[in-house]
């Protein structure tokens, strides 16, 4: 369902939310409404039926991200898995754009999905760090976002991936050759008038913004890494990523077929909500919007207990009474993010839901929670060393990628 | 002198002369205004003044092309003479879009003129087959653009290059690493607007149009070469090429010192004219506009006696007392340029012009050179073998660049 009237398309943004890949803001309460994301994009939500199939096919539960709603919406993920079942295989393609040097625990969410992917479907992996989008977006110099891909690229190894089935890729490295021919075939079915529909560029935009979007699709063609899926141009592609990103796989979409190729399935997910209170994605510029992956336990226990947005009620008595409203606690949504125990969210939720547990008690577990997984990933980073992301980032056959 | 106002120069253009990569038309007797060009470019003339410097400086005869004012405007081509005397190196860029097999004799003159000064300085020099350019304006995929840019590497080779002073370069093979960098800092300082301004795109064109200026840009810039200039950024590049591709590196001008690099230098030709008259460029859909060089001998002849546009009078007895028109009389235009011998066409003219000499004559001399022109061409080309090709085209290191 691509957009036939960008101009109507803007308009209505203005008036109600805007989500790009740049900007993800909404009007009133600032709280993103996804079901009319789904409309707008034409997306598909993801149903109960389709993790059942998910879990059946990979023996395995599937991921607390899918269980709990964290990735919410696709698109033809229901093919891949057709495709799954009748013993084809398909790769997996993510990617991040390398602004800062430190993830919070939203850039972590992709990763950390994509991962289950990989073990769960035994499956091939590609990696896009795209510096070259950030060389343009932000005033950075070339060597600055490259610096910033390499570190981003220890973050994302310390994620656990199989190098014997991920390549990383820096997009100032890598592009050229089969992927720049692709860029070319994508870059002439899609207009100057199309990108503004999709992306709202303006006149007054430099055209390296203009020229990007087909650097963003063609890791969904297998023929644009030749030293992985050669011989094998069929291989169907699934895209983990946020919905944010979801304008770039809808001109995919919309290009594969003209030019010959499958289109990219996808799986979507939310947004990862800022310590204030569910307002959209994180901010980079303010530090205490989000939990960083370089945060100390005392910065993270600081930042729960000053930032973090409670549905607690204003008094004691009044919490006892009325119980939280787990719709608005940001305790709550940090914990179905990353509390694996269902059983013991459950019961978090019931107690705080009740008025017996308290903001404070449920902020210490989370605590917990938080400082535990941030300091399993810095052990992690801290393992990777120059080494292995030459290892990951070297342009090399994958042998073993669908065992 | 760039533009500043982008509609103004539409509609001047619209009224005048439209002078850019793809289209070259003159309204009236379609003649193109070089004088008009130039002030509107904001090019320079070249004098006599430094026509006689290169002679000084190269200690040998200017070319034919420089003599005869078919190369006839600049920028800062004095600036490179003044490094050049001083000791100095710089390099040489200069292209071809590959569209079609059969390359005709208006496609060698950039060719010829710039092997001259490759011989003269003594300096290296990278040729730009812009396949991509080729894939993204006309209906042709990407395998035939870059088959296509082979085979007219073969004729460019058969100008008679240095192989230990030449790297020739398609653009789907070689865009990527230190070359994509520079069109990523390229694309950054150029705004859709300034596109438009600069070559007319509209917002139905495609971004691949939109993206491509940097791509020619970026060979003015010597660290787009690391094989062939690491350690040498401060490098001067000189640019032989026809005036239609002056919209291109006046962007490239404009950017250059906002990245931190040099201006690169215009050495800028008139258009050869067609067959049927000076209107411009050759038609490539009209194959009896252009003498080709796969045309036989007897093509020649034919094309010749049949189309040469003539400047005789319509009987002998007018053309005996008027003279023939050497303004417009098309064998002359051609014997200027591949005649070499200064007295003889001194002559042809003094004698054509007073009536004395018959266009049937002139034309005879013309086939003779012309007919000598392309069997030399072919026999060069046909010495061309892909393994000589694949050594022009390998990225490597050329150690005597400058000897």
């Amino acid at each position: 369902m691509e957009k036939t009237n960008a101009r109507e398309d803007e308009k209505e943004e203005v008036e109600e939310q805007v989500v790009n890949p740049w900007e993800v803001s909404a009007k009133g309460d600032g709280k993103i409404d996804y079901d009319k994301l789904i409309d707008k994009f034409g997306c598909q939500r993801i149903d109960q039926a389709l993790i059942d199939r998910v879990h059946r096919l990979t023996s395995r539960p599937p991921h607390v991200f899918l269980r709990r709603g964290v990735f919410f919406a696709h698109r033809d993920f229901n093919e891949i898995l057709d495709a799954y079942e009748r013993g084809e295989k398909f790769y997996l393609y993510t990617g991040r754009g390398p602004s800062s040097e430190a993830l919070h625990l939203g850039h972590l969410v992709p990763f950390m999905f994509t991962k289950y992917l990989q073990d769960a479907f035994k499956v091939p992996l590609v990696i896009q760090l795209t510096d070259d989008e950030k060389c343009m977006w932000k005033n950075l110099s070339v060597e600055e976002c490259q610096r910033l891909a390499r570190e981003n690229a220890k973050d994302i190894i310390a994620c656990g991936f199989d190098v014997t089935k991920t390549f990383i890729f820096s997009d100032f490295d890598y592009v050229g050759g089969a992927f720049y021919k692709n860029m070319v075939r994508v870059a002439k079915c899609v207009t100057y008038n199309k990108v503004v529909g999709i992306f709202g560029f303006t006149a007054e935009d430099h055209i390296g913004k203009i020229s990007f979007p087909p650097v963003q699709a063609v890791p969904s063609f297998p023929n644009s890494f030749p030293h992985l899926f050669s011989g094998k141009d069929d291989l169907r592609c699934l895209i983990p990523c946020a919905i944010d990103q979801d304008p770039y796989f809808r001109m995919t979409r919309d290009v594969a077929p003209r030019i010959g190729y499958h289109k990219p399935a996808l799986i979507e997910s939310l947004f990862f909500p800022a310590l204030q209170g569910e307002t959209g994605k994180m901010s980079a510029s303010d530090p205490n919007s989000a939990i960083y992956v370089t945060d100390s336990g005392k910065d993270i226990k600081n930042k729960i207990n000053k930032y973090a947005f409670s549905g607690g009620r204003d008094s004691i008595e009044l919490h006892r009474q009325l119980g939280a409203n787990l719709e608005v606690d940001i305790p709550i949504k940090y914990l179905s993010f990353f509390l694996e125990d269902d059983a013991e969210l459950q019961h978090i939720k019931e107690e705080y839901g009740a008025g017996r547990l308290l903001t404070g008690e449920v902020k210490k577990r989370l605590i917990e929670v938080l400082t535990e997984l941030v300091e399993r990933h810095r052990r992690a980073r801290a393992a990777v060393t120059d080494e292995m992301v030459d290892a990951f980032m070297a342009v090399r056959p994958l042998p073993n990628m669908f065992n």
